[in-house]
């Protein structure tokens, strides 16, 4: 391609709203155009990346031996009324009504339209398992969508539903997907970990993994073991102390309870928080019992934990089973407990109370009083209070001992999702019925799994990780062309000559060349090339005379000065390599 | 692909409602699912069809020079009030809000957000032209959508938009996009015609052709010369009498007046249409001046044209320069002119009469006396009734002069519209104000064309063009699979070996290969393959004992038995010589 007639414009400064370091960079190397918040054009140099994104995916599933289709971007709302999930999704499925006033939604994912698909199409176990998948457009009204393509209203998704007989079957076709999973991210670049994650709203039974890009950017925690292969998001992620309460006996609090002074109340006037009483009692935020009122369902519970942990609601809501959690409002807490905003505490409460393993082992706790400017001091659980409902009711924190193994402790990254694979189990195929005859002619229910890729969010991941203070630099796999052949000066006929000659050279290999042919100065065709990030460059200047071109790595940097034939054969070899 | 993990049903029967051939085979072969009204899922199989057709439209436009982006399904709808579509697009532009409550439409079309992209873009001549292409999901509310993927509601389209500095440079983009059109359907193996078309609603001044595939399905009639390469949508095209007049000075009617006899009436109870006036009087149709009227925009005017011609309402709403136009009620035409319905005629009519040439010509003819159960005959226009506004107003006839060449006459076809290329001219970029600067550093407005394919819409016109009794016949370069083969007994070791054999030296090949390795009767298995239509089959059966196949091209139907290497090279030939 010759530069002077791609539609390319680059930035000098980035719009002040970009706040990601990838949106910004995309957007000053001219690869995308915002249209509307969360929504984005994807100008002919994002759209090639995307592209190449896209075959890598396309390939991989296809030797994972997962077949490809298409289904519609408009789904009617009956079959999300008919999975329950109309109710439920919230605002950011985007709804709207055809000329008839028919409702339908705009797909941000596609298990009601897959299910009663393989639901009408297979009725016998010979015709199992199954593993499908499109690349697609995908529609997500986001709150609010930020971080360029991070976070978009409109974006391109690669979802996979494989149906299975049993849930041997759904265990070798997730491990299938999953190990295509490391090839597909690896062939991008990106530097990654699969954690395992909680099964969020999706619903179903058994494991599911997320594929995180490390960067710093990324919404999600991530919590690894300094020595084995341990790692989870953080919503999920537990300690080595909690996972063996879990599989030992329920603890009946500490047990040293003798030595324990009893139980005295003292005055801390004003002092609602666990700094404050820090600061004001001087004890450790350790030592301290953190008690937190919230509403699930429709059940209203008292969680406690240590005063340096913190709360994690998804594993509360998963131990009562319930399907909204919320913590409570001050007035609420006020109304059924008669306690003010920061004197809560476990001892005498008359609701519900749940503690964490961690405050469960205290001795000499500190807690809210239940009395207005009271705490108590020398709280021991079990003794004080009863340690009926006990379990992981926290977050894992930083240098937490790994749940895995017996040496590594917990550290923490950020991470950008831009994977998942999840065991559905039978959420969808029960209620669509998707049955299947098995060998014995008895009619059973599919085992289902969905695996799903960020395409266009793989792009933002990548620049997150692969950039210097110039721009982006692209692994060459996705790199929108792989060489960047640039003439310092067009008029110069030797200059423009040879530098035709390469160009042609290199297509007839099959290269892929972008030749900036721009009548500009050398340092503004510089500084665009290293915003726009293509790895391989080769500059041919005034020694060309004596048959040397300047070549350079974008992500070295470093420049060499090399005869013609030896910069086509780095170029082939480097090209050929990946 | 083995087929017995392949993810295809086909069905013995059609559905009820499916008309088209296309819609019935494609649904029986197991290439599309309905999920809604005009909404479909395309299966694996009718996705790598999809594919094929995708890509040959990739490669030809990138050929052709232009540059892939992909713009969002979803629109602003200021972009669309803005170029003043947004209150005429009416119901078949999908409309929706965010949870903001902004309006958005579901993009039925680009020409908006492209034309506002490269107004940001591009201010100077010395970046254009520039022709920009997107394959991308196009949805429009049909009111009654039908004949599968050829009347959809969600389809897969290629949409080019070019943007020149003045009109010769807008001929030569538009003859690229003309010339690859051509490549693209020639490669997709359709039958297919460029004929002009009218402009139609999406405006503009200037040219367009309409790429219509025969197909007797066709919603539209194409007339073509017999002689010449004249063609045009019968919306839009003339005849060789109607050319030569609307280049001469227009007709005072015809020349031999001086020989007829004076206006007579006549008495004709109840007789209202032309075939009532045929059989009572005994007069040919041809002589009988048929006069309806039309309100265009505020505006009321009768229409005349001969008895066997139909009236163009096109044509006449291009004259009239009108927005809309549509036949008066017979209560509008009672209350302005005091006549019932069928005694319309154009002596002493208060409204302005708009003659057909052809009309204009005739020296005895018959027509409504304006007055209930009573007709004129001689009616001589330009004795009897003004004729100061000719034009052509009908349809060309089959059968009538080409009007581009002396001897050919116009026969008439039926089309399905795969393409169409529009000059668009600066409809879009003057009310989006795209502008450039000229090399003088005046301001000008950019003069653009789009161009559209219907990329889903071709897998229909290629099935209605390439079909027989049994299913259907892919011109291979389309074809989900070049070969199909088949082992009759899969149980039978040697059969099965060889078939293996072949299957993995084919692949080697690089060619795509179906392996029926289903076990079902031999019956089943032809019955099947004859339905999908993959052009090249290798049956291995008992003759394998004496290393014999039988080969077989779909289209041709001829079965030869022939050496498994011969078979090897036939294939071979027939997928490199496309």
């Amino acid at each position: 391609m010759r530069q002077n007639q791609l539609m390319l414009s680059t930035l000098r400064e980035s719009p002040g709203d970009a706040e990601a370091i990838s949106h910004q960079l995309m957007l000053r190397a001219g690869y995308i155009r915002q249209v509307a918040a969360g929504i984005y054009t994807y100008m002919p140099l994002g759209r090639r990346v995307l592209r190449k994104v896209e075959e890598i995916v396309r390939e991989e599933m296809d030797r994972a031996g997962a077949q490809e289709l298409l289904m519609p971007a408009l789904q009617p709302a009956e079959l999300w009324k008919e999975s329950g999930r109309y109710g439920v999704y919230g605002p950011e499925l985007m709804r709207l009504q055809d000329r008839h006033e028919r409702e339908f939604a705009l797909g941000p994912t596609h298990e009601e339209v897959i299910t009663t698909l393989v639901r009408n199409e297979i009725s016998s176990y010979r015709r199992l398992p199954v593993t499908l998948y499109q690349i697609q457009t995908k529609f997500r009204d986001e709150r609010r969508p930020r971080f360029g393509l991070l976070r978009g209203r409109e974006f391109l998704m690669k979802d996979a539903y494989s149906f299975d007989t049993d849930w041997e079957g759904l265990d070798a076709s997730y491990q299938r997907m999953y190990k295509a999973y490391h090839r597909i991210f690896e062939r991008c670049g990106l530097n990654f970990r699969a954690v395992e994650a909680d099964a969020g709203a999706i619903g179903g039974e058994g494991g599911t993994h997320e594929f995180m890009a490390l960067a710093d950017i990324g919404e999600d925690t991530i919590a690894a073991c300094t020595c084995c292969g341990y790692a989870a998001n953080l919503e999920k992620a537990t300690s080595r102390a909690a996972a063996s309460e879990s599989v030992g006996s329920h603890t009946a609090g500490p047990s040293h309870s003798a030595s324990v002074p009893a139980i005295e109340k003292f005055h801390t006037p004003g002092i609602r928080t666990i700094d404050q009483l820090v600061q004001s009692v001087g004890a450790a935020a350790s030592d301290m019992l953190k008690t937190v009122v919230f509403v699930a369902d429709e059940q209203v519970v008292a969680v406690v934990v240590r005063g340096d942990h913190e709360i994690n609601e998804l594993k509360v809501k998963h131990y009562l089973g319930a399907e909204d959690i919320a913590i409570a409002d001050a007035e609420t807490v006020l109304r059924l407990t008669g306690v003010p905003t920061g004197f809560i505490g476990p001892v005498g409460l008359t609701l519900p109370v749940l503690v964490d393993y961690a405050a469960a082992e205290l001795t000499h706790g500190i807690a809210g009083a239940n009395e207005g400017d009271y705490h108590y001091r020398n709280v021991q659980p079990g003794r004080d209070f009863e340690l009926s409902r006990t379990g992981d009711f926290r977050n894992a924190a930083e240098g937490d001992g790994c749940p895995s193994c017996a040496e590594g402790t917990l550290q923490f990254y950020r991470g950008i999702e831009v994977g998942h694979v999840f065991k559905l189990g039978t959420k969808y195929s029960e209620k669509l019925g998707a049955q299947f005859l098995d060998s014995s002619g008895k009619s059973q229910t599919m085992i289902m799994g969905c695996y799903g890729i960020g395409v266009s969010r793989v792009l933002s991941a990548v620049v997150e990780q692969h950039y210097d203070a110039n721009g982006i630099i692209w692994p060459i796999g996705i790199a929108p062309y792989q060489v960047h052949l640039i003439p310092i000066a067009v008029k110069d006929e030797a200059q423009m000559q040879a530098a035709q000659q390469l160009y042609d050279r290199l297509l007839a290999e099959g290269v892929e060349v972008l030749l900036d042919d721009r009548d500009e100065r050398a340092g503004v065709k510089f500084k665009d090339a290293d915003l726009i990030g293509i790895p391989l460059r080769i500059v041919v200047g005034r020694d060309i005379a004596s048959g040397q071109v300047e070549y350079m790595e974008r992500r070295a940097g470093e420049k060499q000065a090399i005869g013609t034939e030896e910069a086509l054969e780095r170029v082939l070899a480097a090209v050929r390599g990946r």
